[in-house]
């Protein structure tokens, strides 16, 4: 653990003060303040904001750094999914090294916190488990990661895959993952009761993807309520994309969405940019904890997604037609102490006892650094400086 | 006029070879040419593409270069608009000053023809066009930039209005701009008579905002498509935004694009992130001219768009869940070739005979370049270099 000063940074876009660290966690903010043996860093004004929150991510498929992957797929989701499996053997996609460079390039970027989603599939095995644990490992200190079991491509319609997450769960994954379980498995019974079954038997949370649209959606989304209640697991299920939420039927998307914080259900949203999403002030103002994710960043599925989770706050922004200064900060809470509530991260934020895991931005004010701000200058992990100028300080292979 | 030997640049990706550039246009590429007196460059292999068209932005109302703007507004059209016409003069946005800086970054990221709307209001009379000739006169031969006099706060809703776009015309604008006949004017029939009887007086096209949705952007539409072709304005005609050719009734949509393939109306799109949006395969695919644009940058309106048409081919992309890399390049298209027919630039291209107007990009393949690459390694205006990796040679005051 280790003891830093900063000096001349501020908190939110406050005043300039000094922030000392001990042990990892934030002591006191004041000017001033004496070093008394501590390392000291000059922020040099900079904007401070707790470390930011990667909550919806696939650290196992990028091919960063891997040359460029000509796309020849197109849009079809199935055809992803298929495309994909074959690719990863093709190219070489190993899942330690690539979740490595991953992982660095956001904690250059400033996140120090993870959720990842991993493929768990009968071709695969637990392959990218067992590289993103690898990595997990050897990030200790610099980022956490939480691992999602992730049934990419389908569970009840590929048998062998329930036992591979049962497997997943009892090596190390963190929460069970599903997939559109009328879209991909067309067996939304089966494969929720799949998921359920496995968290609970391994008292473990859940986080599905639910990329369904409208009607389907929203009956995938009861289906899951129904488990959430019947199995006791308030607060402990998370639901990603949840595009059913941006339709346009606003009396059943607000039945939902209240149904959805009566068991405490988190929602991850990507802000996808051709997608119906959850609004994020409709959300928030229900009291749900949402959080939001880049996806996959440099995949086989699309060129676009960056491993920046402030370039993710602009596009949440930009998706929600989030325009005032106010708003922008919102977008941002998403991208930082939302995700954090998602993944039940503790002593998250800037105050004293806080675990120091925080950001440093250029930027007059805080709605100037989200909206137009860039690279980030500091990245701190329980008091120690992980990166630079928008570069991880550790050097990925 | 410029004589300019570009060694090792790669056509859209293709081999590398060297192009020669006498007076300002292309003669020849081929692999080691001589220059015979030409200036030298090299490529270092970059991607070559025709010059950035961004053909839909407002250079009169950017604050870049002011300082933050703190944003208290939020999404209402009609409060943005009113409080960008009392902004104006409380901040000073200079026009003659705004326009210069921001057509200067767009010249830097690659852009070698702009298309702008210019405010004319009875608060501010013709100030916009009159600095944004200025700017115009002062970049010839750096950018080519087209005017269009835009009633931004509305026009029979705001007497004296129309006088004054006629006066711009007549001043040197290059086209009658319009805004949403029914939401801002709240008279369709009087706003559309107006700007269509301005044009026809002057012998100029039209560029019509329509934010207008679904069933009441299609009225708006096919009042435009009466008067386009009563006066025989077949191909003069553009709209941009056009966000309810985005709408769910594809039946309806696809009715109205065949009656604008007919007039051949263009489309202008800046693929907004939260709105429908024209979708721009089936637009292309019905024939229609299609362009792009940043829209404003950095202004009272939202801090989100960069004065960049290689980010704005992204958005678009991602707005029309384009993956695969051929429809990486249709993005591109738009913001090239596109936007160039739309502003009915001639001799537009990298063949033989045309103007040298180029952007060199990094990247090994097009789509990649596109994706992922930046900033710009070159731009070329006619065969003079005006900017170099990101920044215009020029600098703003």
């Amino acid at each position: 653990m280790t003891d830093l000063l900063i000096r001349n940074l501020r908190p939110m876009g406050a005043s300039a003060c000094d922030m000392l660290i001990r042990d990892g966690r934030i002591v006191r903010t004041g000017t001033e303040l004496s070093a008394d043996g501590a390392d000291i860093e000059d922020a040099g004004g900079a904007i401070a904001i707790p470390g930011l929150v990667e909550a919806h991510t696939h650290l196992d498929k990028t091919v960063m750094g891997m040359g460029w992957y000509e796309n020849t797929v197109g849009a079809d989701l199935q055809a992803m999914i298929d495309n994909e499996r074959a690719e990863r053997r093709r190219l070489g996609i190993d899942p330690a090294r690539q979740s490595m460079r991953h992982a660095l390039a956001l904690v250059g970027n400033g996140t120090t916190h993870i959720r990842t989603h991993v493929d768990i599939d009968t071709d695969h095995g637990l392959a990218g488990l067992e590289g993103v644990l690898e990595t997990r490992e050897a990030l200790r200190g610099i980022v956490d990661i939480e691992i999602v079991a992730f049934p990419q491509s389908g569970l009840t319609v590929r048998p062998g895959t329930a036992a591979l997450l049962d497997e997943a769960l009892a090596q190390g994954a963190d929460l069970v993952g599903g997939l559109d379980p009328c879209g991909i498995d067309r067996d939304p019974k089966g494969h929720l009761d799949t998921i359920f079954g496995l968290a609970d038997k391994h008292g473990k949370g859940i986080d599905i993807h639910l990329h369904e649209p409208g009607a389907l959606g929203a009956f995938s989304m009861e289906l899951i309520l129904d488990r959430t209640r019947a199995l006791g697991m308030k607060g402990r299920v998370a639901i990603s994309h949840a595009f059913c939420l941006g339709m346009p039927d606003w009396q059943r998307t607000e039945a939902l969405i209240a149904a959805l914080a009566e068991e405490d259900v988190a929602i991850l949203t990507t802000g996808a940019p051709s997608r119906e999403v959850p609004a994020v002030k409709r959300i928030l103002a229900a009291g749900l904890r949402m959080g939001a994710g880049c996806d996959g960043v440099l995949d086989t599925w699309n060129p676009w997604n960056r491993p920046d989770m402030l370039d993710r706050a602009r596009i949440v922004a930009q998706r929600n037609n989030l325009r005032s200064d106010a708003d922008v900060i919102a977008a941002l809470h998403v991208c930082t102490a939302g995700g954090a509530a998602v993944m039940g991260v503790t002593d998250y934020g800037l105050g004293p006892g806080s675990v120091a895991d925080l950001a440093l931005l250029p930027g007059t004010t805080l709605a100037e650094a989200v909206a137009t701000g860039g690279p980030v200058a500091l990245t701190v992990k329980a008091g120690r400086v992980t990166g630079r100028n928008g570069r991880p300080l550790r050097e990925a292979a």
